[in-house]
């Protein structure tokens, strides 16, 4: 089996090295040769390990292709070029999530097949655990830790006391947040991601745009300080959960139970939790980035294609599930809110007053005496609420005199 | 597909119940109706939703059987019967892991499909996640918490500082343990499910007899309380391991470091670690037993049948993997030595003389003041050592007069 791979970064020459180093035991395995023969790239690669090509028609002309891996990035190139290449029935494998997360349902109904198990959470097998090894279950829910960046943040945040700043200084030191960091932390990597599996587990076809999503730059060593107190975690998480015949989306920091598995999960580790009806939860945890483990999961599809056993992904849509995405507004969940306000009479009773006129109803509060400082900080956590409602009550803190920063929010899952 | 089930307890009436409560998801899913027919019980079912029988020919005589679920435990009469139908080129599912860990090789090249994903860890798919979606890796390790009920049981000793005894009654009350609780807590079941894990990674054959197999049962709450305070958590582990062409495999209890996901999983719980050469450590988590948990495992198989993409499992055996067992005296890890003394002028020199002639060097030491004991006791951890050293030592040591109980040993993994 011939593969051109079209994109030679740090994923396209450890797929070609992984396909050279291990070609005797995935020989054995899927009871054929899978060889790297072509790659395309934007600039010359010294130490390339097959011929490159900087023209993608030099690649699109050959005719003993048998498998193409896109590895480019980017949502409108790849996705022409992926089109194009499934049209004519041929096999595509992506890595490439943003791409997906805009245009997968239409890829999906083409001629060829097209493969991606590495564009969620690098090389854990979570999408052919969500469409093979849970195919009994309805999926209840799916929480996932899908970005490795804001994840290494947060932990660090956590374990160090320090300020968002400094850690997202010291994760760029390390090779582990990029010079422009603001796909990872805004969270719009982890809601292509998250998209991917709604697809998968309820044929949700939503936008990117469409859904809930908040980063993760607002959190303060205060939120983090206060989550220790009360047993909790901070993380970024990506969260589909099915209600009837809808389904919420949505990508935000969450705080949840620090003895829950997820909460355990540490640096620049993925995970995935996932509540099926049967099964009830199952987590399944690795690496979620980088060469060598995107490799993994490339190549394991590539397998799949050798073996033609290769299953089309998107169950839900194949099967016209009734799912329709839930409106933002509508999601019902419990809410922790940081408040720095003038310490005066009067302003507690006033913020329970809009609260309880929202419909809100408070499940703890937290205030601490105050040092050296000219304001106090209030914290609330409440039971659950509508979404509409805790934005209802934001409007009006932020037009109380006494509110003298911008109210924070976050949610809670339990 | 017409399925009929061999055996009809808590297993067989929870996967009736799936088929028959996910009929529609599982038809979608996999574009035929899986319906259970018959099932054999050995004694009258109340409330059963199928047609019960009790002599198995009443079974085997029937025509439009396409694929049966063997969910009888034991190892002899299943085994015949499991030989008997694929030889028969029948499909057939089990959860037997007992028969597989005794025949799985032989059963594997008869005429028929044989598949077992409900057989290790319950309703986690690490079969498939081994076998498809780590195929591309050469698997490094394995490292398994493989039966919940010594994971309840240690889990609560460390929790709650108590003693074996007290916390396997507390399991046996809560229906954790059985009345007779020996394959568990002796690691036999752990031992038979990391055989056919290890035959999934490596080929290997060996017998369950074949393999160091340790129970939790002499642990002491003295040894939670060391391992606490040098930051390690105990658990009992079923460990593959590749070293060239030999493979170690062993289950025991284990000491590992408490900041690793797999020392984070408590209660009844499985996970399963793995590390492949290109995916580098993931892992696996969920429950491991329990009716509807084996149902999404048993049923995923028939889904894979129903689409006629069943893969054959022992991907090792069929490559010929030139991998052998290695030899239980040649493992070498590091140990941890609880041993209670005389408390006399000369014992630790005597006991660190003895080590030194074994060949094994101490890495950590610790003796606490006795208070009201009449003997005191020494904690040791060693360098990595081999199996044979630590032997040769517990023999030399046993002779020892100072010696007043038998010297406790458990292996650390880092």
């Amino acid at each position: 089996m011939n593969i051109a791979l079209l994109g030679y970064g740090v994923v396209g020459s450890a797929v070609t090295r992984a396909l050279l180093e291990n070609k005797e035991l995935i020989r054995a395995r899927c009871g054929e040769e899978i060889k790297p023969v072509i790659a395309l790239a934007r600039s010359p690669k010294k130490d390339a390990l097959i011929p490159i090509v900087y023209d993608v028609e030099e690649i699109l002309k050959r005719k003993d292709i048998d498998v193409y891996v896109e590895l480019m990035g980017g949502v409108e190139f790849a996705y022409e070029l992926v089109y194009r290449l499934l049209k004519e029935g041929k096999r595509v494998v992506s890595a490439n999530k943003a791409m997906l997360a805009y245009h997968r349902y239409e890829l999906e109904n083409l001629a060829g097949k097209l493969a991606f198990e590495a564009s969620v959470a690098g090389g854990i097998p979570i999408i052919k655990a969500l469409k093979e090894g849970l195919a009994a279950n309805q999926i209840l829910s799916i929480k996932g830790i899908l970005n490795g960046t804001s994840n290494y943040i947060l932990s660090a945040m956590s374990e160090k006391g320090a300020n968002f700043e400094a850690m997202l200084k010291k994760a760029q030191e390390l090779g582990y947040a990029e010079a422009n960091p603001s796909f990872d932390i805004s969270g719009e990597d982890a809601a292509h991601k998250l998209l991917i599996l709604a697809s998968l587990a309820y044929g949700i076809k939503a936008l990117p745009e469409e859904i809930l999503c908040e980063g993760i730059s607002e959190i303060d060593a205060l939120d983090m300080e206060f989550a220790k107190e009360f047993d909790y975690t901070i993380k970024l998480l990506g969260i589909a959960k099915k209600q009837d015949f809808s389904v919420e989306l949505r990508v935000h920091p969450t705080m949840i139970p620090k003895n829950t598995m997820i909460a355990k999960v540490n640096g620049v580790m993925n995970a995935i939790s996932i509540e099926g009806d049967l099964l009830g939860e199952s987590l399944y945890y690795g690496a979620g980035a980088g060469g060598k483990a995107t490799a993994s999961a490339v190549i394991a599809n590539l397998m799949e294609f050798a073996k033609e056993n290769y299953q089309e992904p998107m169950l839900g849509f194949k099967q016209n599930l009734p799912f329709v995405l839930l409106e933002k507004e509508e999601i019902i969940t419990k809410y922790y809110l940081r408040l720095k306000v003038e310490d005066k009479i009067g302003v507690l009773s006033k913020i329970t007053h809009l609260m309880s006129e929202c419909g809100i109803s408070v499940d703890s509060f937290l205030q601490k005496p105050k040092i050296n400082e000219p304001y106090s900080t209030l914290f609330f956590t409440t039971h659950k609420s509508y979404e509409k409602s805790i934005r209802a009550l934001l409007k009006a803190l932020e037009k109380q005199e006494f509110i003298k920063a911008k109210p924070f929010m976050m949610r809670i899952e339990e």
